[in-house]
């Protein structure tokens, strides 16, 4: 049996990810520029392994048997094959032909309604280029990942990514590049709250359908709006300029949210609990931009600082939401404000690592 | 003393106006649609009077003395004065010389959060219009009932009207139509839905300027989306189309606050209870368009509906909120959503109305 495990971070999107111009493909209709959280907080663990006496392809999801058999991660799995079908020589175990079995573990709480399809498929993708020892760079596995879930691609690497959305039919020049690498910028924090929400969300796949087809001010923000803040945005995090990276992406946490209430009917992720945070990050803001929120395809706001206003910024978090679990200082509670069922206080980390933790026995089943 | 009176209806827009290109003249950034309302649920009676008598100009509404010293209503009585001087013979009373006493009151409730400037300004002008027998057509008085409230230009005028933005600088052109009258689809109806709502809105002017100055999205929705949306709906309104009028209606809804969303900082006027009645508005529609949301600068729900429709709209709407007041028809209620604290069932109405009911005693004070 050959193995090989890796861990993957989730990432969070800063300038967003939102609408497909190839759905079978995840080719995206904007570029999207995303941040990479540490993986001391929220990681997926992968184990792959390949022997001649599995006998199909099998995976195993916080400890739950899941399907392989979804057209995106085929995609995935036959990519990969081919890559190392492809540096096979006659001496070289026949791995590209063997079944896999694959063993996944998530370090947050899955209930927490955080995407982690980006960080899982990231992981997986991962994992099996490694058991397949495969020699392409992180940018080609990306457009791998994206193939599984869009904003996995952005996982394949730490610090701050950018999704470059490419033109080209087949996808070839859609991939993940690094802006800067985590070393950049290692003060950047955040802290995501995670936000009650009783309500079924429209699964991103059909919002973004929907906001393509219906939205009369989404054809402007793809071709005006995010051009523009792409470059921007890039600029401020290679300046290290902090009120203009969390003003630009407060924008585009806004403008994603603007094209969802458009679609018709409209999509609603942010909720009153929402709303209440983006007022707070306000307050927070009032004498100089020291904080960021954004919000993805749900409730939940992740809240990005620099380091040197800690303090002040989680203080004021902490005075509102100081009862809920998650936190790693403490400062003065004074109102238990309700919506938010925890916290959890990270920072900006790295790209996929290989580990000798195997999450796989040698009988090739979860541990 | 002199005296008039007049009844002023409030009127809901479907194509919403948002956004001033001039602040003092309240000129629009985009021509709007609106649908008059039964006076017979809400409107505003003004008595207007003039006596050589009184010593300044003086206003009591809903009983309480209130400033006239307001620009945009100094605005307004300058010019309904200017016209009046300039219809005066040597021998009509000197009306434009004399200080106004005007008591107004309205039939609704003033704590339910609908904008009662609409009507408030349209009585207040076509009252005084009416007690200096000014010839001027509604369309010349809407002219100065938008210097008072923007909206209030619609007022003028029963049934269904635009208020056509005009392109000079001195506002001029910038005016109320009637597309058609009431007699044209007297079948239309409206049933309001009060949000109870404890945070304080962003009063619309500030966020119409906030709008303007900070949405990447706000130039494209002014530009592109409402001059199209304008000719589409006179045309539905025209055909009596309501699947396209109620298509039009929500959708241009949605568009008003999603570049209220976009604005930095974000506006937000619909809460958790408003997006439910949105949810529910869809049910409704499942097999056809029947019923058409539309939301102001707050979270009060507007729902229209054909009278052909009337069981199958409100017997939904009664399952959830039948046990709020202000119900005229009664359906079986199933469940008791929370949310919102009453209801105001009513149909389509006439423009301005003049009255013997005077609001003034022969002292000109209140009654």
């Amino acid at each position: 049996m050959y193995s090989a495990s890796v861990t993957a971070p989730v990432n969070i999107a800063t300038l967003k990810y939102w609408g497909k111009r190839d759905k079978s493909l995840n080719l995206p209709t904007n570029s999207s520029i995303s941040v990479t959280l540490s993986q001391d907080d929220l990681r997926t663990l992968t184990t792959a392994s390949a022997s001649p006496s599995f006998e199909k392809d099998q995976l195993w999801l916080n400890g739950k048997l899941e399907s392989l058999d979804t057209p995106r991660t085929q995609a995935c799995l036959a990519d990969l094959r081919n890559l190392r079908a492809s540096i096979e020589t006659p001496d070289s175990p026949k791995l590209s032909q063997m079944k896999l079995h694959i063993v996944s573990e998530n370090n947050f709480p899955t209930a927490a309604g955080l995407a982690s399809s980006a960080a899982g498929f990231a992981a997986l993708v991962t994992a099996i280029a490694k058991l397949y020892q495969l020699p392409q760079d992180m940018s080609e596995l990306s457009k791998i990942a994206r193939k599984g879930s869009g904003s996995a691609c952005r996982s394949l690497f730490g610090g701050f990514v950018a999704w470059e959305m490419g033109t080209s039919n087949d996808g070839e020049d859609s991939k993940a590049v690094e802006i800067a690498p985590l070393d950049h910028w290692p003060t950047l924090k955040a802290v995501i709250l995670v936000v009650s929400d009783d309500k079924k969300d429209t699964p991103s796949t059909t919002g973004m359908q929907a906001t393509v087809e219906s939205s009369d001010l989404f054809a402007h923000r793809i071709s005006q709006v995010v051009p523009r803040r792409f470059d921007q945005m890039k600029s401020a995090i290679l300046a290290k300029d902090f009120p203009k990276f969390a003003e630009l992406t407060m924008k585009d946490s806004n403008s994603f949210h603007a094209v969802c209430l458009d679609s018709y009917p409209p999509i609603f992720y942010l909720n009153d609990t929402s709303k209440q945070i983006i007022k707070l990050a306000e307050e927070i803001n009032r004498d100089g931009v020291i904080c960021a929120y954004t919000f993805d395809a749900g409730p939940n706001a992740v809240i990005y600082y620099d380091e040197s206003n800690q303090d002040k910024v989680l203080a004021h978090l902490y005075k509102h939401f100081g009862h809920v679990p998650g936190w790693k200082t403490h400062y003065k509670a004074e109102t238990q404000t309700t919506g938010v069922s925890r916290i959890i206080q990270t920072s900006i980390g790295y790209g996929p690592q290989q580990t000798n933790i195997s999450l796989i026995n040698d009988k090739g089943l979860p541990k």
